[in-house]
């Protein structure tokens, strides 16, 4: 009889990432129903290549190190699974390895992108007459997923954002000779993480302005926000988004031209471009600050809320595969009293949607976040995390990720 | 009788260089002897102009808080006195001011420009029988100060590179499908802050390559060495100094053609340029990111050595001051147990002096760090120090800053 877990992360990471993984190996290897605990390295694509470790072979000191190590430690993937109708060549790959391997529950920890994977991967066993569970594990910076309150990995890079604008607004604003300080963050087409700014600014330094990529970006109207901020006050701090568009619907950054397997451009330089236009236009001294991928490694600075709820969606998501609960993602769910709780929601209404900010939260010139988002951030940013250091040095993970077939 | 202290900071600010001015307010508060103690807001340009706090008026719990946060509270400068045998003007304002606010002790905090600031002063005051002490309160994220082992400001922003570098390596080597990664370190003829990140090379998650201003820059041979990595790892990560030059001397990096008032360029760029050539003419996937201002303002990731250290420099700067002390600025001795004691040194050993960093600690090659440099970093970053948090949000300082003349 098939009792075995396989488990895998993909698309961009997050500084929790791990913690779900985490949640998913406890659970895991503490059932007594299940068999095995196994991991595809770079996800799907572990499993279609037979790159798969045994996690009961780590040295459990490693696993509990997950919680506090940033990015994806069984590596990730950007990888789109064809329509089965079309080429089953991956498919029979993947089932071949869930046949030998006696493969029950299938838990796939991604975005969007990630659970139309898993919905296919269902799809196809339920063709093929194979007794697979399936279950979503959320995560995603971007904080774009639907239904679910919030994303595991927002709360974390939310809080890096704010408090490095915290900083940088103390920093920027030292010399009496004037500075124009441009920020920019993450969030291809929804803003949650450049809105996370405003908390900072409700906290006395942050922004002045904010502008998301769900408004269309007019440059002469934010040169123009500029030049009034800073003849008032010889300092404006903007933050933009990386996916701001101008009205024909252009990417006003795209760094070269590479495109991922989803046909994602890599997008970053939408700061340094606006700067050079304040520094052609206005004549103001400007500098352009890129987040990068600081944003969503930073798990020195990581919420303490967000790396325990991930941990606690992991082990959610083995619970809910041992109920026999089947195509879900868990999600979280906001009580009136800004506490949570896990529940779960239907892949399809998750697989290739994005949740953009909330019209409420942007203000009405565009340029700026309203206060009653704070309410919505807050509870997302609690309490500090970072990994345990030893003389001055963070002790991150380091497994042996010996495969299996090795 | 003159028994008063005037204080004000100067130059780049850093993640501890409020840590140091709480040292001087607490010793100097504290102190019998010293009467009120002042601070200029803007450095010596709020002494020339009439913009001092009596540091008694503020609320000593933002007095506490300086110790956590970062840049300067009072504000900074970057003001070249004239020599006062071309123009009397500042001069004459400044000591206006120390005579009316009967000034004895003048502190200053600041690097190597600031140390020439001192210097001046200190003569102008022999030359015309003012009776005033003058001691220097080094900081510098640089590390670039003569005679000191090190500087305040360092270790801090040096603990912030190595995590970041650390947390970076693990982001950008998750995807099997390969990648460069650029990062940029300030410095501008001095290569400690890049050098740091050899630390996190040491501890198995950092740079392959480090290139410091001490050395030549030729790009052919930076493009070799990252293609011969890239071609046998699929991933090359490389750190490279702000102050980066070819072999005609001229900068790398220049954002804008701004210059301050020592006619020091505004760098940056060095990264996004270099990665213009990788992703040109090697045709690797490539990601630039600077570190920019964050590397300086990071009180959330900040040095408990550092921070405790500059703390007691502040202090020990009103010591020698009452000791009669003049004209020095307070240093850092290494012992051979790699603990230190503070000592003092002539400001004129200091004043307009660079130090790079030594040859012993650059690979022959001139891309990397030698392992030897690990027992000189290390002391430097150890312990965590950050803000106090309250509900998710690090408290900063808010000092009224009222004006002793309004």
């Amino acid at each position: 009889m098939k009792n075995n877990l396989m488990f895998a992360q993909s698309g961009g990471p997050t500084s929790v990432i791990n913690a779900s993984a985490q949640g998913v190996f406890d659970a895991g290897l503490a059932s007594k129903i299940i068999g095995k605990v196994y991991a595809g390295i770079h996800g799907i694509k572990g499993i279609i290549n037979n790159n798969i470790i045994d996690i009961s072979q780590e040295d459990p000191r490693q696993i509990q190190l997950l919680k506090t190590t940033p990015s994806s430690a069984l590596g990730s993937v950007r990888y789109k699974l064809k329509d089965f109708t079309v080429d089953e060549t991956d498919y029979i790959k993947i089932f071949e390895n869930f046949d030998k391997l006696a493969i029950k529950y299938f838990l796939y920890n991604g975005g969007n992108d990630s659970m139309d994977t898993i919905t296919k991967i269902s799809k196809y066993a339920r063709k093929i007459g194979y007794d697979l569970i399936s279950i979503g594990v959320p995560k995603t910076i971007d904080n774009d997923l639907a239904v679910t309150d919030h994303c595991p990995g927002y709360g974390s890079a939310a809080k890096y954002i704010i408090t490095s604008c915290m900083e940088l607004s103390l920093d920027a604003s030292v010399y009496d000779k004037g500075k124009v300080v441009i920020v920019e963050a993450m969030g291809r087409n929804a803003g949650w993480l450049p809105a996370a700014s405003k908390v900072a600014t409700y906290y006395g330094h942050g922004p002045d302005l904010i502008y998301l990529p769900e408004r269309k970006f007019d440059i002469n109207k934010f040169l123009a926000d500029i030049d009034n901020l800073y003849t008032k006050n010889k300092y404006a701090f903007a933050v933009v988004s990386e996916g701001l568009k101008d009205s024909d619907g252009k990417l006003l950054g795209t760094m070269g031209s590479a495109v991922d397997s989803f046909n994602h451009a890599q997008l970053g330089g939408v700061a340094p471009m606006l700067a050079n236009c304040v520094n052609n236009q206005l004549k103001h001294p400007v500098r352009p600050i890129e987040f990068s991928l600081l944003q969503r490694c930073a798990s020195h600075i990581a919420s303490k809320f967000d790396v325990d709820e991930a941990y606690n969606i992991g082990k959610e998501a083995v619970k809910l595969a041992l109920n026999g609960i089947n195509e879900k993602m868990v999600i979280s769910v906001r009580n009136s009293d800004n506490t949570f709780s896990l529940s779960y929601t239907e892949l399809t209404n998750i697989a290739n949607v994005e949740k953009i900010v909330d019209n409420k939260y942007i203000n009405d010139m565009g340029n700026n976040i309203n206060d009653n988002f704070i309410d919505y951030c807050l509870p997302l940013i609690n309490g500090e995390s970072h990994p345990p250091f030893v003389n001055g040095i963070p002790q991150f993970t380091k497994l042996n990720k010996k495969n299996i077939y090795k």
